[in-house]
């Protein structure tokens, strides 16, 4: 090899050694594979911040909605608030010897989820009411807390707050920077998430919107409490979404992202808008690194949508295909 | 005179011009007058963005809350909603000629206030069901765009937008400016105060807490709305008030701002937060100006709430001493 040719050549080996790195350095969405997905988004990022064009979207109104089991953090085997839940009954199960005897208490206790899922959303709501009730609400959310630093996930070993896509996160911070406003609009309890979604995904407990139960304003020993009574307020699932969209922020998304039918409505109220719309689904298509389920899961079901989402060109990203790192 | 006295007179009136204008400039408050509620104000929001300070407060959790009726704008001689719900039963009555001999809307029609009143909550809930219930929300924001941007209050002969209270507009302002995000917490309803509180407050609507009625999705001409219901989801009121900042913000305040009795609680619950806290009521003075009220009013009662601040220390407001202008 001739010593120009040579040269020529290291310069060539080493421009692209420095595009590479350039590119690391200033891709936002490194964790997303190249290809049609992630261009949608930048393409979507870029001509809504881009003054003096017809998507132009003045900042105030850049709002985005995300769901979250299934969209920002796994939710399988079962949602992990549910196995908050059922821990919460092992934990409390000292003070309460009857529960030994008891369903669905018995079936927690003994772990035989076949009987539990037997009892159906009467035994799910009654789980629901002894472990997400009958405290204040910073009691509560001590409780949260606790569990989240010491349990781990079955699967992975890991604490559940360490099982969201980093892919999402990256995204989150990407609109941020780009003054897009983001919201968590879920069907888990909004005094489960608040506790930590901030740590986790850069969101402040006023963005975030879920199902909650009813809180009673009480004075005990002089101070005010507010305590969680066993009474559903809201259920912010499918058609609920658009309806919490509309009560807690008042203004319509320009961008939504969801992973199953109960965002289905959501996704729509987005699409409606007039002007640039981004309207993206999470489709679980990784065995392997995460899970594979859509139109016959238990969890996270993802029937409609898909077709809705087929039909009208919305962005469905398949997790194994666009994701080059799934979680942290 | 000599001449190196009459120099140093010119001097002296030079500097007094120049400290008084360099006073304008700077003042963030120039509608409020010197004084202890002043200094309370400057004091609080100097403690809390201090770093290094023990009242040190980080800008995430500097949460400020306003009532709106009788806090940033007047609410005499009757709520303003309640004005703009009398107002569409006339602009409605010509498709519901039955209204001429049916109570309540007779009586709006007639004018007989003391009838209307006569009927109590139940003739006040009749005539916001057929006000504020169906139609889709966007349907009725434009309702109430529509109605500020031609009513006019009877004394002042001004649009109800400009009978808001310029030294309170300052405070937003000047919080704001300090990193304290500001939310308003009002009796009111959520979707009447949406369609104009951030051109005249530069409150967003994702910064609005309020009553409300219920929403359904539901699908028209192949195109996602939300109707309005004559159902009521939440009475953001009196004790309804920490609820309402528990489940729409999720962090206490460390600032709260009321007129009444129906903010109490939400003054309670932002005083018993650690760390340093401002607690504010407007005190109703100023008969000239705006209006004279407090405990003996059917708008605004400031009774029980006044005597807490008194007992507690906490800043009243006396409209009349403190206020160098009411409205911009």
């Amino acid at each position: 090899m001739q010593h120009a040719t040579r040269r020529a050549l290291l310069a060539a080996l080493l421009c692209a050694a420095l595009s590479i790195d350039v590119h690391a350095q200033t891709d936002p969405l490194p964790s997303w594979n190249d290809g049609a997905v992630k261009t949608s988004i930048v393409d979507f990022v870029a001509r809504v911040t881009t003054q003096g064009t017809p998507d132009f979207v003045p900042p105030a109104e850049r709002i985005a909605t995300f769901d979250n089991d299934g969209t920002l953090w796994s939710e399988q085997p079962v949602y992990f608030q549910l196995q908050f839940a059922l821990d919460r009954i092992k934990a409390m199960a000292p003070q309460h010897p009857e529960w030994k005897t008891k369903q669905p208490f018995k079936a927690v206790l003994d772990g035989d989820m076949k009987a539990l899922m037997a009892g159906g959303m009467k035994s799910i709501g009654q789980i629901m009411a002894v472990t997400h009730a009958g405290m204040t609400t910073e009691e509560f959310a001590k409780t949260v807390t606790d569990w989240l630093a010491s349990a781990r996930h079955p699967r992975f070993n890991r604490p559940y707050t360490e099982l969201v896509y980093q892919p999402m996160l990256e995204l989150l911070a990407y609109l941020r920077t780009n003054g897009i406003k983001t919201f968590i609009v879920s069907g888990g309890g909004i005094e489960f998430m608040r506790p930590w979604v901030e740590r986790v995904y850069g969101i402040p407990p006023e963005q975030v919107v879920g199902s909650s139960g009813m809180t009673k304003f009480q004075m005990r020993d002089g101070k005010p409490v507010l305590t969680k009574e066993a009474k559903v307020e809201f259920i912010d699932d499918g058609p609920g979404k658009p309806a919490g969209i509309n009560r807690f922020i008042g203004r319509r998304p320009v961008f939504a992202f969801g992973n199953s039918d109960g965002d289905q409505q959501m996704l729509q109220w987005t699409a409606a808008g007039s002007g640039a719309r981004f309207i993206g689904i999470v489709h679980h298509t990784d065995a392997e690194r995460e899970w594979a389920y859509d139109r016959n899961s238990h969890v996270g079901k993802l029937d409609k949508a898909l077709d809705e989402a087929n039909a009208k060109g919305w962005t469905v990203v398949d997790m194994k295909r666009d994701w080059r790192r799934v979680f942290p």
